[in-house]
């Protein structure tokens, strides 16, 4: 039976080419440097523009980033889709891959199902893959997906599949909300991790089990760094540093921003791409974006962008 | 180059069996009786459930929808997806089929995409398909979507791809919205088709193309009445009682509702059947949906479902 993860995370950025097809070597890349960093890789998550890759593209960049030595136990793909039968293949893909966890994300077209909708969806999911290696963690992005994963729907879950369920990402900003979630269901070792570092002390401080968060991609260092020393006396600091990189990316559309400041910090323009119907960032924007993170110390350290391109 | 369609569509219901896989059989049964009964095939739309396939699913019932003998030419596949490699997929593997018209949604994950970035998104699906036999139409529905085609989006696509880019559904119920695409464009070509017949008349009578559906499903022959015969003596009746059925159904979860009603009429329970996050209805839900139908008058005269069973 697989044990509940903990750490803290990047939704892992996609690379794509100037034909906006993925990039594999830049994605393994920068994964080993997230890696190095102290951070997991929650490839395939909102921020990695997962929705827009295909199934296939998904399973073909899983598999290279391992074929490239990077350890499947460090990897919570994402695995959610609005097809069934979508969600049990990649489900399927990263378990039989080695992947310790995986992050599902609800049907996203049809709007507000109910928890017996989901549920259906979930159980589907387990009952199909039916391996015991299987450890999900359900994702909460009301905003985006429209189907919320509700406290009640979490409750049927782990009654049902206590061994499978095993944590929560939420992503809603509503520190409420995630604080219910820990103080309901962490104490039986249910991970619930808030989607931005801003909430990390707070979470770690009740129960929680860490971050999946988009700047994690920019900032791996400082936010892990606060992950180990949110309770000693540099936790405050360690807090307040973290915040200051978060504040400047969460006031943007934060993938052509963080995608912008990897170009410019390596020398890499090709990390500019997205794909539609997302757009890159301009010069001006990103102008604005150097300066502010100048300004704040930002740095990538080490990171190997350059040496792909 | 293709010419603009128009007509009476239906978002054809997606039958699954118990297992919740695609039934091939009965679906191509159902898209016998519809063309029969004056109507269109708009496979893959909202209301077949196609956020709910996968794209080898939407493509392997469309290869069996042709091998049955269905004419391509009453074919108008739902292409569009949040990827779009599978986009160009679907869209290209329609076209290569013989579809004379694609409904092609907006990715969906991402709310309110600008313009640029759906601009971008249509843009790199029409130059990869690459074909002169491709017609878009562009599927607005925003409720679900959270992308809308917005006016401006579809003055710059005509702008560019005068020849693919050739009309619209409407599925924002707002008339307002639709007659403004009517205006605007209707007279240049653009086939605009509400997705309600309970607007067919007046959107007819100002240049609308036809209508796309839901309850095409249901009332084919009474809706297609109505696209016949809406200027005539008839016209306001034929309206009347095509309303009747529509607001039935329209107060309730119309997937499941539709897919009860083809179960009850036919005798043939399969189709009660939906993929999550979708419920099936439930009797007490039934009963009363049979009950209004049966006040209304309402049969599906010589469906063939139960002969597949």
């Amino acid at each position: 039976m697989p044990t509940p993860l903990s750490g803290v995370y990047a939704p892992v950025l996609t690379p794509f080419n100037r034909d906006l097809q993925p990039d594999a070597a830049r994605f393994i890349a920068h994964c080993q440097w997230l890696v190095q960093q102290g951070a997991g890789l929650a490839i395939f998550g909102t921020n990695s523009e997962a929705a827009s890759l295909s199934t296939g593209e998904r399973m073909a960049l899983t598999e290279q980033l391992l074929a490239a030595g990077v350890p499947a136990a460090r990897l919570m793909p994402g695995t959610g889709a609005c097809a069934l039968t979508d969600a049990v293949a990649l489900t399927r893909h990263a378990v039989s891959h080695g992947a310790p966890g995986v992050l599902v994300l609800p049907p996203f077209f049809f709007k507000q199902p109910s928890d017996d909708g989901l549920f259906a969806y979930y159980s589907e999911i387990i009952e199909r893959v039916g391996s015991e290696q299987l450890a999900i963690y359900l994702y909460h992005i009301p905003q985006l997906s429209g189907a919320p994963i509700t406290l009640g729907l979490i409750e049927r879950l782990l009654a049902r599949y206590p061994r499978t369920v095993l944590g929560a990402k939420d992503s809603s900003g509503d520190w409420a909300n995630a604080k219910a979630m820990i103080d309901r269901f962490g104490g039986s070792g249910f991970a619930v991790f808030p989607a931005s570092e801003s909430l990390l002390a707070q979470a770690l401080a009740i129960g929680g089990a860490g971050c999946i968060s988009a700047t994690v991609n920019m900032n791996p260092a400082g936010i892990r760094a606060l992950f180990d020393g949110w309770h000693s006396g540099q936790g405050e600091a360690l807090q307040g540093r973290a915040n200051v990189i978060r504040q400047i990316f969460q006031a943007l559309p934060m993938i052509p921003a963080m995608k912008r400041v990897l170009a410019e910090c390596t020398g890499d323009a090709a990390w500019r791409t997205v794909r539609p119907p997302l757009c890159a960032m301009d010069d001006a924007g990103a102008a604005a974006l150097m300066s502010a993170l100048r300004d704040a110390g930002f740095s990538m350290p080490g990171h190997p962008a350059r040496a792909v391109a």
